[in-house]
């Protein structure tokens, strides 16, 4: 089956994030609690502080982008708000809710025709909106990507 | 002036691009040539060496995207092809190196159409594209962002 000209742009955005969040999460998969426990550079965040972060940032893109609820807003004030080490880490599981944030995220991210990828995000108005088209669902996907590929560049750097 | 789907899905990855160039490049322009031997974590890259690594990669893409000769292949030996350190930084000037191929390279991408940006790239054999067609310029573009965001994030532990 051909693609249509739209569906083959929409979907290079969406390949290239699951590009980035696929990499990470082979990254992280095989790291024990102790691992996660190490600095990306001295006196900087911990990966598991990443994973926390990203685990929230990427869950309030349920709401964000109008999907649904989130499912761990109980991590915002640990991984969002206050710095690492600020506040002691969950007792629950930290891979795993990162793991199942970004698989009902991508599979609900595969349903969205081009079109719904250039509807407003839920955090502009209309008014703003209809000045400003560019903030769009597709512009927080490409921004989102590119702050996991940011956080993956420094979690790199630990060995 | 209304734009089409397909122009406004393609203007998203643009933007995307020049957001994590900018900010990358409002990083890199105040910083002094000792600041910039700093490295990113102890016996990590330093800045210097980010700064030649995405020159040199983003000078690459002229001809991998058919947009022309390339500006600077002297630098891929230096920051390409070998480890930081491992080779004598150029006398020239990296920082108008980095602005300059990422100005014209900019430049290019903006006279891009969305059918443009799906044609393949020039690594890739006319066979194997037809196999699949996702080995765009497009594909191109969304992961040099990635990496370039990738170092952004490593740039960002240095204070």
């Amino acid at each position: 089956m051909q693609m249509t000209t739209e569906k083959m742009l929409s979907t290079a955005a969406l390949n290239s994030w699951k590009l980035v969040i696929g990499r990470l999460d082979a990254a992280i998969a095989p790291l024990t609690h102790e691992q996660l426990q190490r600095q990306v550079a001295q006196g900087k965040n911990r990966l598991l502080y990443l994973v926390g972060h990203l685990t929230a940032v990427h869950d309030r893109m349920f709401p964000l982008l109008g999907l649904g609820e989130r499912l761990h807003p109980e991590l915002d004030e640990i991984y969002i708000t206050n710095p690492d080490r600020a506040l002691p880490d969950p007792a629950s599981d930290l891979k795993q809710a990162w793991s199942e944030v970004n698989t009902r995220l991508t599979a609900a991210f595969e349903k969205l025709t081009p079109q719904q990828w250039l509807e407003k995000h839920t955090a502009v108005s209309d008014e703003d909106f209809a000045k400003d088209p560019t903030r769009n669902r597709l512009a927080v996907l490409l921004s989102r990507t590119n702050h996991a590929a940011f956080h993956t560049g420094q979690a790199a750097l630990v060995k």
